[in-house]
């Protein structure tokens, strides 16, 4: 039966890692080598590295023991699996860390490790490790959305004036240019761009000992108030922002992350819902380019990268619902919401980072189809501008008239689509109160564009906001 | 059966109504009022009558037009009700409302009446609207932030050095002072209350036309550009940011909403934990004051604001995640994401808005017990002393024999708990190496707060963002 | 500006009362009214007079008290809104409600007023109340559910052997019937159906006062196990099953309800998204049929209901998690985790229950297009049998040599698109392999339709599962 | 800066794999493993050879096929890593593994390479596997649920009239029995168990070719409705249910595994939630039992299972949100919505069982202290007897003078508490109503458990749904 060992399972231990086969959005991104538990270990040691080092800064501990214990401190000397499964004791990886750091250090080093962690509780070097992973992660989705915007921004200058239909609730409504879609997608590019900066900007260190107060880092100290100024060395250390206070249970850098990062995989999603639509078969004005293969079909292109955010963009803002929930965090250390917030926040930078990279790449190989555009353009035979003639006429015979007699045109315009021109040339009511030259060029969807050119320019004409380190 | 109509069901019309029967964080609150149908429907009026004055303005319409449209834009002249059974026809309660609003402007001055809703599509008043709900929500939820802040504020600055357990994973930990913790309160309403300040500055009002070019504007005005004129003049009358271009389907302002009232219903959420844990019967540290009655059983004193402020914590997050995957919206206008906003969107005002309300409300009345905080302290005999003494001894006795030891007496004490000074007195190895006197101040909670007294000026020292109106 | 009172706001008063304004999936239907607050109230009052009666029946109260309470319980003799707003002070609205009633029943039969929630706590009230509206609108969404299966059962079978393009990842793949899609969307109103059918079965009653040990009851009653003994009674009276243990914390139906809600707004956002992409203006082989009008375009008939569906399915699923996540409701009654569940559960009712309405609605009104569903099967001119020409021609010109040939000749296919058939006739390698009536026929859309029609077959032979009332 | 590549990096490369160090509550659990990569990869080959022998089977291949396919698809042959980074281009990782798999089995059968994945679609590997992988890991997590209802089981059957206060919106309410609590936890812990056996044995194998109309396998085959028979026997070989149709684009095993996973975890989070509180320090009835160790605080034992457990429930409802929202899925094979299901349907399974193993472990080692059960239920001095007092009161000195005058005295009573018999004594109206042996009497908690013991047997007289294999 189903649940029995089978067959083909040979003696191989089934070990529980993941290697990326169920993520096809983050494989091999750059966004996942930043959060593989490689790269979240590096990071914990990294920040007890700086610990040590902040501390003899301050006069807490002597000057080799920062250099010691950084030079212990890197990740290929460490088991991350072994780390992983230890770490169910006491809830967290950093217990057993801990341990193993203090054994390499003591191998080069002996009289330096109780510099390790001195003080310190599992929490600081966590939060911190996360932030630093979010970070580095960050820099790494920032850089893949300029690179985005620089090409919107070219295609949307090139296509200024390139008449398309406008769709609202499913229907042609009226022409639109495609340089004003791709103006758009720029706008919420950047926009995703600058809350990610903003957030990156802000992410704080962490240290508080035990429970916040920073009491084991006070006595040792020879400044006058060590716990503070051991706060700001650590920060500077580790090279993130400095907290007003220890925030172990003050969640506000976990959750503002999570709402940067469903803002930017929704936003990269409306940029996927629409290539996959402007893409389908009936409509081909916008194809991805390259295209995957099918394992069945030979002639099949599958717009796969839009799929691929849009698959990230499913599953994002959930993520972060969880870890706005997790706000909610009781006592000095919360039973559970601490720890809840690990996974999907690691998830969170690593679909939206792989959403992001298949954006850049996307972008730069979109295939657009003026020809195709005009040809649905002429689809309706006239019907996304019965608004305009609409209102041209209203002055003619009359705003309820004109407006009745078009919708009743509309109505009968045969399956799929004819001419509204004809029809109207044809009506008795309209054909009189419009010479043929205004009716051709009032039907004319490419005069017909409104204002989108000039939106275009105007969307332009905005910045990503720059993403330089922090002063 | 239970699917028959019940006897007491008498003939009264279940109507589908409601009044807050559910919701009892919102009910009654300026938050449900400010979000209720009757404000939405004037936000739609207000809408609508900015336009036709907008309109008036650069010469696209009769300077009578505009204040012919404002006068009848009164929503006690409209039926709330009636609007939102013919909403489902076209899916929104604009398309009615249009109607309604014409007939009412004809009444007064029928010559205006071609100026109502003139070039607009439903979505421009929609969301126009939708964000006036929510500028003018935030400004209740932002003013009951400071309000609590306030108040956390002077609770912190009294209890700066009163010293409580702190918990961590639900166990006495080490001491902080109940001052940090009000403190770090105050810091998450404060994060919350600028996140809110930020993103009511930059709610914007929204005008595309049909498919967001302008086009129906641009020719019946008398200015160069009127489509782009119009819109600067609209976002003045409205009171609302000009957008760079319209957003029918880029969301950046109800995503951001969703974000940061989920981050404050979570920050309130975080507040409302502590004090009902604080609260327990048989910690009794701080108490809400006051406190619900309860239908069966005459001494309870329920925490029902804390009550109340957590069930909403537990709503927005979900609500903030189906806003960020709408914005995954697809064309010009998409058929359901754009719909599937309106309610999660204004029962996160709500549910915030009752949680803010009822913070703003709890804060001054919180009972604090420094004896009970002592008493707690007292509970475990001194163990949560155990980081200090370990620290203190090591130099002494050698770092792992002391937390050997220490860890070993620890398991020795008795259930539930004894003296903790005493068995260390009484060890062998530990006792020798510290003087009585210095054994009962190493062991003396009330000196072991570290820096939560500076911790404390230093997050008092932050003030809210000012809350001014966008220049 | 915007956070001033507006001049259209006059003197009225906003009240915070929704009317539906926000909410048209659901404004109107009998879900609407089912979950109402006037239905609510109703319920409420059904579970206190079904408690009296209780009572009554095992001799813990005279037989006239049941029917005094139960000719005061109607909810047209109490005020919805007053009892929300009172219920602020206690966290729900049955603390008031008790005194309302306990009042109505004094004019009347002041001498049964002490029988009046005897025993009971609030919850017991509540949650029993929620269950029968939970019933009642249950009953109306099984009933909207047969009735679009019937529907779907008949365009499945009429369309049986209809050909048209089957679409993966948005691209023509190869043929379907639409009857095959059709009898899916059956498969999955009937997945949604029986689920919620099972669920309401399993509806039970709440009763165990003050801690659900049901302790109140025990001593004034007759019977030697009294408790249990109303337990059962109680379930009876109000038509609802009887629970093993009272469910104060355990909170299953709520959870059992929210997942089967979201799995029924999920399965009728499938037909919504099938229906909205093949009605798309260049698609047009499936419309709504009717069609909701716009505000500014005359021609427009939008996909409404198609659209109202999508915008209950994003929303569902989110109140789900809520609802879920109060699983974890800590205590013999939680604060918080249970007051959040009202809100999100009437409203997963009412948009599940508006969606329902939608889909009975939408399916007997679809227009059904073989003509277009012909035209758009020829529109990649044969691309979409390749994988059918693969198979034929792998055993005459190679495996590996058949599928490079046709993917090579699918990338030399002009755009749009023309035709394979010709292609390959003209291919030195596979021209020659086929005879031309060969061609033909593997080239027919029609007669590639593999075991469609056998699987509708068997799809329609499943019958919904019976809604019977429970034994 | 934090972005730049930190000393402590080395060259070790960061390759995204994921050791568990971010899952705690998973990493080492056998869910783990039966959700990892390595057993996605071992189930997609069992699915490809259960293709082939079914084919065999069906007269549709040589019956050395089915064998050859089998002998090749073991996991251990297969590189993940490559597979994942491979998918990235066709969106799925079957693509690379049927080329793979081919070359695997052109090694020792290359007569049988034509019958590897032949007519089938990447879906059909890929749903098929993920059902087998949460079959397999169902069992794991149903055989868990049932150990811990066996403990608890046992822990509410000996506890079974211990008693301890009742607590609501964490306050005292009215005793309640240590057993009836247990005994509710078990209830859950079995609605879960039940819920997960019911969708394990629904779990269906999945096959329909390119777009779901099993068109490629009815040419090739032997039998008369060869894609049906082909379907009954593929399902049989790989130990599913038989699905009545393809269901690639109708999710309801996704939906429903999702749902019952929220729902366990979400249930085993309430037990969690009140072991968390009962083992606060202040609280002290019931202790998880070992117990964490802490980075910083030798004396702290940590309640580290119950942590993990909570973590989880705060998780996978979120998960189950976005499976729920992929219903809504598109087309023959949506674009993103199936893609999205993959890791969170993974994770759901594996936070669910790292749960499920926690609780299974947790129960057997909680340590119940009856005697802190009966301190705490004296703490407020009878206070949580005034129900029952008040009851007991009103016919002696009238309804609501009796709790008038009780709720007085229960205000009255000093801080923290005193002894509300005593106060009832000297109380000028109630004292002399009240005998004392009757007063002590009805103050004495432990013999005001009311049903509490019955209910407890009632409870336990459930059995699990027997976790039989499909017939």
């Amino acid at each position: 039966m189903f649940a029995e060992p089978t067959p083909g399972d040979g003696g191989g231990a089934a070990d529980g890692r993941d290697d990326g086969l169920l993520s096809p959005v983050a494989a091999g991104t750059a966004a996942e080598a930043a959060t593989g538990d490689r790269a979240v270990l590096q990071a914990l040691l990294d920040a007890e590295a700086a610990l040590t080092r902040a501390q003899a800064r301050i006069g807490a501990a002597p000057a080799g023991a920062g250099a010691a214990v950084t030079a212990a401190a890197r990740a290929g000397n460490f088991d991350a699996r072994s780390l992983a499964l230890r770490a169910g004791a006491g809830g967290n990886p950093v217990i057993p860390l801990v341990g193993d750091l203090a054994r390499a250090v003591a191998q080069h080093a002996p009289e330096h490790v109780e510099f390790v962690h001195r003080g310190a509780t599992s929490q600081d070097i966590m939060d911190t490790a996360l932030m630093l992973v979010a970070a580095r992660t960050l820099g790494v989705i920032t850089a893949d959305l300029r690179r985005a915007a620089v090409t919107l921004g070219a295609l949307a200058a090139f296509h200024r004036e390139t008449p398309m239909p406008g769709r609202t609730l499913t229907q042609h409504a009226v022409p639109t240019t495609f340089g004003l879609k791709a103006a758009g997608w720029r706008a919420l590019v950047l926009d995703a761009h600058d809350r990610l900066v903003r957030v990156r900007r802000s992410l704080p260190a962490q240290l508080g000992g035990a429970a916040g107060t920073l009491a084991a880092f006070v006595e040792p100290a020879a400044t006058a108030d060590p716990g503070i100024a051991l706060l700001g060395a650590f920060a500077d250390e580790v090279g993130l922002a400095e907290p007003e206070v220890p925030w172990h249970a003050l969640r506000t850098p976990v959750a503002d992350l999570g709402g940067a990062l469903a803002f930017c995989a929704g936003a990269l999603g409306k940029l996927a819902a629409d290539v996959l639509l402007l893409g389908r078969t009936e409509t081909g004005e916008v194809g991805e380019g390259g295209g995957g293969g099918s394992s069945a079909m030979p002639h099949k292109r599958n717009p796969v990268r839009a799929t691929l955010i849009a698959s990230a963009a499913r599953q994002v803002p959930a993520l972060a619902a969880v870890l706005y929930g997790c706000l909610a965090a009781e006592d000095e250390r919360p039973a559970g919401a601490w720890h809840a917030e690990w996974q999907p926040l690691r998830e969170a930078l690593r679909l939206t980072g792989g959403a992001a990279e298949a954006t850049a790449a996307l972008c730069p190989g979109l295939v657009v189809s003026p020809r195709r555009m005009r040809a649905n353009l002429g689809l309706t035979g006239g019907l996304l501008l019965t608004e305009r003639l609409a209102a041209h006429l209203a002055p003619l015979v009359g705003r309820d008239a004109a407006k009745a007699r078009l919708a009743e045109l509309s109505r009968q315009v045969p399956d799929p689509y004819a001419d509204l021109a004809a029809a109207v040339a044809a009506d008795p009511l309209l054909g009189p109160a419009l010479s043929a030259p205004d009716l051709r060029a009032l039907t004319d969807p490419a005069t017909a564009t409104g204002s989108a050119a000039a939106l275009t320019d105007r969307a332009l004409r905005r910045e990503p906001l720059p993403d330089e380190p922090r002063p």
